[in-house]
């Protein structure tokens, strides 16, 4: 008798997109893999309906191409932008969705009737990573990723790290310039009001002052207002100076910050993913410079700096696996 | 028939002192602790020769005082600054002690004729303190040594972290300000290069330069090469107002970076020892509001920060839990 194969169902609940997909157990595939818009402003209901649809709809087709069972579905994980409390499921507050205190993990596991687990969007990524990623076989990972902010994650001694509360690895909220720019997150300075996606934007926009002739500008169909981190990289890819420059700014801003994570963590891998990686070497090798310049030479020495390597399935990916974390105690 | 009490002794070999004890097995007590310079200039022959004579005239005390044997003593735990190889037992590079891949453990253990462990002197000192200090009974703990320079030890889910390359905890060298200070470390804007005993003295003399009056002149004896860190707490409890905005602009700066690290690591405790505790107060409160204005809520609210409470000993207390730790596997 053959030993029946088991699922789980992974959701990345985004300010943007969800993204939900199945693996087996043991993570070797990634099936049915699917997104929407998350449209947030539909409020927690909405998204909870959309969420529980794409959940049935991905759980439809994995028994329809394997032949799987119902209850070959062991649950869902959840990774969604926190503050959360793991232990109660609950989404203490969510700026992007206007959410406070909701209870995420049951509404949605006593709509699908199965176990869910609830982790934050940030870990979920990096574990992803982790598991079947970029930073597979890796002992101590920073995992940051840049979109709307810079998330984080961080896995000490083979295990996702939560810290006290429920609140460590906010790397997008290491100080680079104590009387810099004003984060959102209210404090000044943070890499995220420099190098976010939104932040790289914002920089370019500053810096079109004095280039109007420019093919940034020309990307943006002629008004700055359209200029998104996506417009900078596709501009410095046609070798457009202001573009390249911003870029440049961004590696040194990031090799900043990850210096100070490499003195404090020593981890042996940093993964950087999210809309930034698409700069390619642009990005990477000044970055690597300034971190050797900046860190500890046996810290550096010890550490590779990479990109991610599922840009899209990360969270799901990551998902999955912190709902064997909760559940089965190991990943 | 009573089990026999088990001994261990410590060894904190600093730039300027070398302080050793001993310590029953389950910390109870601190024993026969002494301390003398270190004299790093006569040579490493020289400075083994003392550690030596210190651990002998320290076994021999303890087996006075309490009637042990020499077979009670299970070995010697050795704290020294680094970086080190754990493993080999090795100080890789010492500036202050001028040394270069120095196998001190087996140096000290084949003198002594016991099994020795060697681990960083700020690791030492963070784990002294959460075994029988400040931080007792904590899970993730961030210890800050603020000496000639500012060192750092983290304790992550009850265990001491060392990092990939035994490198992790080096929290002097969190970026406050990425276009700052030279610090020693060749990065720029460190927290050390501001907020050292060094960096405190530095900026009292450079704050002094409009202050002719003041009573940190005075305390210096009329020569401001002679102010020290300790002449700024001095000056400051004497209402010193140049000495008083020193110690503030160290609380803001301090606050500065703990902020990233509790952003990071979201600990229960950061411990701060060191000359700097002794201003009290006039240093702790500013240093609570600028972390509490800067870092997230849910991670400050999780966290306490306070000062060390073993000013002499964290360091031999840590060099013995290590021994612990290394060759029992649990402190």
């Amino acid at each position: 008798m053959t030993v029946r194969e088991r699922y789980i169902v992974g959701v990345d609940l985004g300010g943007t997109n969800i993204v939900v997909g199945a693996m087996p157990e043991d993570g070797s595939s990634e099936l049915a893999m699917r997104s929407l818009p998350t449209r947030g402003e539909e409020g927690p209901a909405a998204v909870v309906d959309r969420i529980v649809g794409m959940v049935e709809d991905v759980i439809a087709e994995v028994m329809a191409d394997t032949g799987a069972a119902r209850e070959d579905f062991l649950g869902v994980g959840i990774g969604s932008p926190g503050p959360l409390d793991r232990e109660r499921g609950v989404v203490i507050v969510s700026p992007n969705l206007g959410w406070k205190d909701f209870p995420l993990r049951d509404e949605i596991g006593s709509r699908v009737k199965m176990l869910a687990t609830l982790d934050n969007d940030a870990n979920c990524a990096t574990l992803g990573e982790w598991w079947c990623g970029a930073a597979k076989g890796h002992r101590n990972v920073v995992g940051m990723t840049i979109g709307t902010g810079i998330g984080g994650g961080l896995i000490i001694e083979g295990q996702l790290y939560h810290g006290s509360s429920d609140a460590a690895g906010e790397i997008g909220h290491t100080t680079i310039d104590s009387n810099g720019r004003l984060c959102k997150c209210g404090n000044y300075g943070c890499v995220e009001a420099y190098a976010s996606g939104t932040a790289i934007a914002i920089r370019a926009r500053e810096a079109l002052v004095d280039g109007e002739g420019s093919t940034l500008l020309a990307l943006a169909g002629g008004d700055p207002a359209n200029i998104t981190a996506q417009t900078v990289y596709e501009a410095a890819k046609q070798n457009d100076p202001i573009a390249i420059e911003v870029v440049r700014e961004t590696a040194r801003i990031l090799g900043t910050a990850i210096s100070t994570l490499i003195n404090i963590i020593n981890p042996d891998i940093v993964v950087i993913a999210g809309g930034v990686t698409q700069a390619g070497d642009l990005l990477f090798e000044p970055l690597r410079s300034e971190v050797r310049r900046r860190a500890f030479k046996t810290a550096v020495d010890a550490c590779e700096i990479v990109p991610g390597m599922l840009p899209i399935s990360a969270g799901v990916v990551g998902a999955v696996a912190t709902f064997k974390a909760q559940t089965l105690g190991k990943v």
